[in-house]
This record gives C-alpha cells, structure tokens and sequence, in this order.
C-alpha cells in the first residue's frame, strides 16, 4: 500500500464529464489498496470568471480580497469533485488550503507556502477516507486565506506530498507529459520518460509549462517523486526524481521561450563598480534579468546587453534612462522582437560536443545568434523570433533526428 | 457613534451596479461616523447556478459537500463587495464565516448557531476597518464548514449583531419593510413603521418572507434592534424591537399560507393515548403539525384534523395508514387544496372583538372556514385556497379599509 497525491488541472475538472473522469482515475487508485490525498485547481474557466465579475466593480482591487474571490474556484472544485467521488461509492472527504494546514507568508496573490501542517489529512486518511484539498491556496498568520499565484496547485500537490512522506505525487494535466519540445511545433518531439530535478526545473524556468518551477524546488528538496501524466490517455507519464537515478540522456529537451526583451547600454564608461549598481537597482525593483553580456567597447567604454520578461521591459527602460541621464554618449537600445531557445540536459557539462552542434543547427539554417549563454545543464541563445520555431525544430531534430 | 450591522440580501448584490448600491449605503453610514459590519448573502442566482453544477454530477452529494460547495457563494460576495468599498476608497476587510467566529451544530444544510466569537471582528473595528462578514456560513466543532440553511444571512446577521452588542441590525432587502399584507394582492396593504418580534415571529412563520424566522429568534432573546428597509428607496423600513416600546397597533398584519395540506383521521376508538401516541410517531419523523382539532364523533369514536406542509403530506399519510392499518373503520382523508389566513396583533388577546370581525368579513364574502386556531396574538383560519387572496384583500380592508 502507498499514500498517492493527486492533482488535477483547470482542464482536468473543466466540467462535469472531465470531474467524473477524475474521480474514476482517484477511486482507481483507492480501489487498489493505496491511500490518496487529491488537489485541485478551479475548473477551467473559473477564475478567468472570477476575475471578470471584480473588473466590473474594480480592476484594482485589493490583492488580499482577490485571494479571498479567487480562492472560492478550488473551493467549488473540491466540492463537485467529492460528490462525485461519492457517487461512485467511495468515502470522501474535502478540505480548504487553512483545513489541510497549508501556511504561506503574507505575499497576498503570489504567497509562498512556508510549512504545512498535514494533521487533518492524516486524520481523514487514517479514517479511509480520499481527502480532497483545494489547490492553489493557503494560510497567513493573520489567519487569513492567501493564494499561490500562478500554478500554485502544483506547489500546493507536491508540498503536501512532502509533508506526508508520500510515495509519489501525480500530476495530472492535458498533456501526456514532458516532450523533449514542443509537440504541437516540432512533429518529431517525444515523451520523455525520467528527467531529473535540476533539468526539469531548467525547462519549467525555460517556459515549458508542464509544471511550476517551485512545485520542482519543493519536489527537489524533500525528494519527492513526481509523475507528471495525462488525465484522458491512462499511459504512464514523465517521472521527475532524483538525478543519480535517472536514465541518462544527453539533453533531454528544447524549449523556446518568447516572452523576453533584449535591453543594451552602450558606451558606459569602464568605472569599477557601475554595473554593479545597475544590477542592483534593477533587483530592488524586483525586475529579473536573465542571459547577461559584457564587452569591452571602444575608447575604454563597455557595452552591456542583457535580458528581462517582456512585461518589465517598459518600467526597465524607463529606469536605465533615468539613471543614465547624466552620462554623456551613454545610449539605451532595446528589442522585444527576441526568443531565447535553450537546450537542457544533464550531459551538457561533460559533452562539450552539444554545444556545437547545437550551433551547427542554426548556422545551417541560417539563423543568427545573437546571445549565448551556458550552465551546467543548459545551453540558451537568444534569436530573432520570427525563426524562434524553426530553431526549435532544427536543433530538436539534430539531436533527437526527424521525424518519420 | 453607533455600532451597526447591514445584512444584503442576494437580490440586493446580484450584480456590479447593485454591489455599488450596497457599497454606497454601507459608507454613508461609515462615513457618518458609525463602526459598520456588513453581512452579505451569495448573489442572486449564484446558489442555483452551484447547486445546478452539483446536480449534472451528483444530484445526492452529501450535505457536508454541498456546503463547502454553496459557502463559495458568499464568499465571493464579500470579495465583491469588499472592493466596492475599495473603490470608493474606504478601509474594508473580508471576513468568512469561520473567520468571523460563528460556531454552529453539525446538521450539514440547515446548521444552528451556538455561539459567535467575535474577536477577529472587534479587532478589525478597532483598525476602523468596514468589516465585511459572509453570511449564511459557520464552522462546526470538527473544524468543517456549515450552512445555516434557507435565509441563513439573516440569522447570521442578527447573531453578529447580538454578540457584538450592536445598536441596530438592519436587513436591507428588495422590499421596503413589513406590510400589513402582500402588497402585490392587497392594494390598501401599507408599511408597519414599528412592529414587536413576537408579531414578526408570527408573521414570519405565516410565509412573509421578509425576515428569517431564527432570526426573530435570536433578536428577541438578545434584544436586538432590527430594521427591515429597502436597499434602493433609501427610505426607513420596519423597526422590528420589543412589544413594551411599539407603537400599538391591534393587528399588524394578514398573511396566508398556501404551503399546507389537511389530514382527517376519522373514526378513532376513543382510547386514552391514541392521539399523544400518532403526534409523538410524526414528531420522531421530523413532521411539524400545524393547527389540530379534535371532535367528538358517533358511537364512541372521534376525529381528529390536523394540517402539515404540502410537502410533508404524502410521507404523513403514508406513516397514517401504516399505524391504523389494523384499526378496524379508521379512515385517512386529506386535502392540500387549502391555505391558511392568520392576522397578527398584539391587541388580539385583550379584543374578542377581532376575531368576530375576521370572521364577518369571511363570511361576507361568502368564504367557508374549515379550521381555527388562535393564540395570544395570532388567529388563523384554514380555507379553500381558491378563496385565500379574496379571504386577504376583504380581512385586510376590514381593518384596515379599502384602498382608495
């Protein structure tokens, strides 16, 4: 016997049949000996909802009140998605995020979990029952409800798996787990059976949004076992564990990420210090720059390029321009025209090879590089983005080959 | 400065234009200089469009989960109310049921309050924050959450009021107080400015449906002031308080009752016991008789009438037949073809004279009465429901007078 997590998405309890569908994977899962804790996200279109009826009274509404409007998606979901369970004849019982002991600090909206305290989950499970926790929300110390932000049911899954010591977490979505790229975009792309942590968490940062990145942190730090799986195909998934025991490949994914903005200051005089600075300030205004370059200029000046999230383009450049006005023949240039498209893979490090085959793959089809930068699982250039599918596909298929 | 309690209603919050009524009316009174707790109700059709959701599932879904599932309702209320307020830049806060210390039994669906601490309450009065509190909801001993059943937002209100010791709980609804009648089948039916809670208990438990009987309840034994006034004519409503300050009326109301059915048992041995006997057997199932009259039939037997709900009827008579099947000649006959009509007034007891003159008006209009009934301040009379608005408009306007 094993103590199971389960999480559904959005599109996996998006309506009344999918809930059914659900409830038979979860009652499975009873049926065969197994303890099951189940999470939930809000059914599909919920908070997009949600969301619409507060626009209409006030589009700035506090962050604290639309936790407490948001968080009512995963409570209608564990709801429906118990009685269906009991439709089916198995014992059930559903808790709220504050019921299942899930504390978060008080960063309303983007709240991180800080422990969780599973004592009720423990109870119902010792009383047989399938527990069903709302995903995606949790607890401050004012004892008021708080949500995760963004994928936050990830978190929410594998954080419990954590506290209950479980033998695996199973994430269940509409996809039937993690492609080397993606499916949709490059016909030869395939399911990968095991990734490790450290790749998977470079491929969720990368923008394959199969899982949360700090739902893999979290995974990371207690070693929990995750399964990320397809609620309609019942084929085994993608396992993420632990590195030393993964099945060994050299890269295990491509994947593009369009949401980014080139930003370069040209010509800053070569000062000890100045970049530092600039870094600094960007960081206080909590704006994350990613791939970062430097060279030397001429006439002793140095250019520096780096990149940032499309949405924090605008408020980066505004800043940089304020805080160069003094200094003369310094110039602010950017371009949101760009993707960046990473390969990653434990073999990386030790293979410099793939790096230039990589660079092979684009060379050939004829697409410029204009960024490069590397880690020890992970190899990331920025291009144009009008070729940002096509780089894709070319490095996908001179690593994996073409399809057939 | 007072301390007040506004309830909304569900028609009163059904959509953003109404929610910003309700805000409005709420900072006026803050803004008056008062400390405000508001109550809100789901909105409008929200209850139903849940309920609908469950049904496609699972039309026998515990009651436990349906009240998770029906307290998401007032929980998006609060967040939407909330930042109405906000909108019109006032200090508000939302509070659940849970939140809000409202302790309530385990009867899933139709919980009672047993107490209510309202600590988290007074703290955020103290920060002299609007406190926006979910009606309808509370939590049992286990920790889960409860609903409070049909027009539980009232009761939640009045109990908020009463634990806090408010000066005025006011129910805002979608009518402007309580009238002497209906005011869609009586046209000469007017508003009561002041009635006592022992006529509102009356009345309320004759079908108007203006305030929640529990409600009453609560109100009476804690003394608490309560006004029922419209939340769009923005004028006073009903001040419902105790009977030694209200302005005295003899009869403060008509009302009628369609929901009720009437059930003969006719040719009873007239054995000591026998009818504490088959009162006792519908009480354990839960069944509430209304109005009971025994007589005296031939040959040593009797009969006795009694009424029910309508939709307690079927499940009686069964019960019935099954008890007297070995009672030789003992028949059961029924009729839910009838409505009941009561006037409420404090001066009925010291005024014969009331009763005599609901029953010329009655029989005037040539409208048979089948069954009586009084109490200190309340006499109702069961009738062929055919007649029961025609028995309303000529008791009504023999009080009262005729429209003019």
């Amino acid at each position: 016997m094993s103590l199971i997590v389960q999480k559904f998405g959005g599109t996996s309890v998006a309506n009344a049949e999918l809930i059914m569908n659900a409830a038979n994977i979860v009652t499975k899962a009873y049926n065969d000996g197994n303890d099951v804790v189940v999470v939930v996200s809000a059914q599909g279109d919920m908070t997009d909802q949600l969301i619409g009826r507060a626009n209409k009274i006030n589009s700035r509404g506090s962050k604290r009140e639309m936790d407490v409007l948001l968080s009512a998606g995963e409570q209608i979901s564990i709801a429906l998605l118990s009685i269906a369970i009991e439709k089916l004849g198995y014992p059930v019982v559903s808790i709220l995020g504050w019921q299942a002991g899930v504390m978060t600090n008080s960063n309303y909206g983007n709240a991180m979990i800080k422990k969780i305290e599973p004592d009720r989950i423990k109870k119902e499970l010792d009383k047989k029952n399938i527990v069903v926790v709302a995903g995606f929300q949790g607890l401050n110390k004012y004892y008021d409800v708080t949500t995760l932000g963004r994928g936050g049911s990830d978190t929410s899954a594998v954080g419990i798996a954590a506290s209950l010591n479980a033998d695996i977490c199973q994430i269940f979505t509409d996809v039937k787990g993690v492609f080397t790229a993606d499916p949709r975009k490059v016909p030869s792309a395939f399911k990968i059976n095991e990734i490790s942590y450290d790749e998977m968490l470079e491929l969720a940062a990368l923008g394959a949004q199969v899982l949360n990145n700090r739902s893999v942190e979290i995974a990371k730090r207690h070693n929990v076992l995750v399964e990320v799986l397809s609620s309609f195909s019942g084929e085994p998934g993608t396992i993420v564990k632990e590195a030393t025991n993964v099945e060994k490949m050299l890269i295990s994914g491509v994947a593009k990420d369009d949401n980014i903005a080139r930003i370069s200051i040209i010509g800053i005089p070569d000062v000890m210090g100045w970049d530092f600075k600039i870094f600094s300030k960007l960081a206080s205004k909590n704006i994350n720059v990613d791939i970062i370059l430097q060279s030397i200029g001429r006439d002793g000046t140095k250019d520096i390029t780096f990149t940032v999230k499309d949405e924090q383009l605008e408020e980066t450049v505004d800043l940089l321009n304020n805080y160069c006005q003094s200094l003369e023949n310094v110039k602010i240039s950017y371009d949101s025209h760009v993707s960046k498209i990473s390969i990653v893979g434990a073999g990386i490090e030790s293979h410099p090879e793939i790096a230039a085959k990589m660079f092979e793959a684009l060379f050939s089809a004829q697409i410029n590089i204009q960024m490069i930068s590397t880690s020890e699982i992970k190899i990331s250039v920025l291009i144009d983005q009008d070729k940002a599918d096509k780089a894709v596909l070319v490095i996908h298929d001179a690593f994996f080959g073409p399809a057939v």
